[in-house]
């Protein structure tokens, strides 16, 4: 199975990864249920992240009490509220809804928090499938965010590690030959946006492999840098 | 050149296709370069269908005011300020900087506006690609746009046709036959997002193909109706 030319890429859904335990090692998971190549990006979802790392409370989710307190318990700053949902800045500097807490593809009773520092959960595997198959892949951890002004969710990047999480291409030319402007691609953002359609989300493919990204993001990178706005640059707080 | 499963897409990038002029046909440039498979979404970016259906206009790019007034032309509302950066919302509802006028990758004292309908733009490609060569094609057009909270752009879908803007997954049940919330997926902006993995900003290649996109996606759709976040529903204005 190769990639037919430089400019074209895969998107291959990892089957059989079984529902994940805390102290399950993704990156065991990973490599018993793939056959990883040197440069593929290995996308996993939150969720299998927070359970392995045993990120889970007991809450009952009909509780919407709890709920809200379980949010602002996650959360810096609450900046929007509209009946059950809470758009909040989290303590990682995500704004999302609920502080990203999960209350589906949980046990019942249960609910999953994001990783404590998911850049950090992202090297690990990353080092972990260095150490024990001497390949060198990239990860990217991806959870499901809304839009400010656009319906419907998409996957992005909250945390990566091996593969650019911005592309920089300031300095570079046009096909015209004059200089790019707004050319600060959120590659990592985009690799998870792809991947989610193979993984979808009632399956039970929460690991997703990208093979044929652009060997120039191939570089040491965290989300948390390079994705998160600071908020001297924040134009909508 | 096979899909290797029903669990995996292809994401190819066509090449060839040369430098476009007013009144070219977007699809006789897609069919002539690409060897496309029923079922195929063809992503498509925003610039050569602005170039094609002759959305140029002639401007001085360093005369700052002349910008801003081009820039409030095609708004209906400025919503952010600062420095060169405006964050507006367009005629069809699309909040974004600049309008979407491209100043870059276009003839010098030259801008290309949005598409007037781009939604239209997509439909007119998909039928005229079905009437030359009887292949039920999805079509998506892309534009690059910011995020309120997150560094980097990314690529979105401004129009399309054949393929579900946003699949509703609501009524599903996840892993552990619970039922799936927060599940209105933007499969359009996902399919955009991992188009411009291999398209690149540089590279002459505006045109992508994405190929094994779930069947049960494949209907007929548009972006200013599934994906443009009314004014009732928005928490940021």
């Amino acid at each position: 199975m190769a990639v037919d030319s430089p400019h074209g890429l895969q998107i291959l859904a990892v089957q059989g990864i079984p529902e994940v335990k805390p102290g399950d090692r993704i990156s065991d998971l990973i490599t018993s249920n793939a056959c990883l190549e040197e440069g593929d990006v290995v996308v996993v979802t939150q969720k299998i992240v927070s359970k392995a790392e045993g990120r889970l409370v007991n809450i009952n989710a009909e509780d919407l009490n709890a709920r809200r307190r379980l949010i602002e318990s996650e959360s810096v700053r609450v900046l929007r509220q509209r009946g059950e949902l809470q758009i909040v800045e989290t303590r990682h500097g995500f704004i999302c809804a609920n502080a990203g807490i999960d209350f589906s593809n949980v046990p019942a009773g249960q609910a999953a928090l994001l990783p404590i520092d998911p850049d950090r959960s992202a090297r690990r595997i990353r080092y972990e499938i260095l150490a024990r198959t001497s390949l060198n892949v990239a990860i990217i951890i991806s959870d499901t965010f809304g839009r400010t002004w656009r319906r419907g969710v998409v996957d992005v990047a909250i945390g990566c590690a091996g593969v650019a999480a911005v592309a920089d291409l300031r300095g570079t030319y046009d096909a015209l030959g004059r200089p790019l402007l707004a050319t600060e691609i959120c590659v990592a953002d985009e690799i998870a946006a792809a991947a989610e359609l193979v993984m979808g989300k009632a399956s039970r493919s929460p690991v997703a492999i990208i093979r044929g990204v652009d060997k120039a993001f191939m570089r040491e990178s965290s989300v948390a840098s390079e994705i998160i706005r600071p908020a001297s640059e924040d134009l909508f707080r």
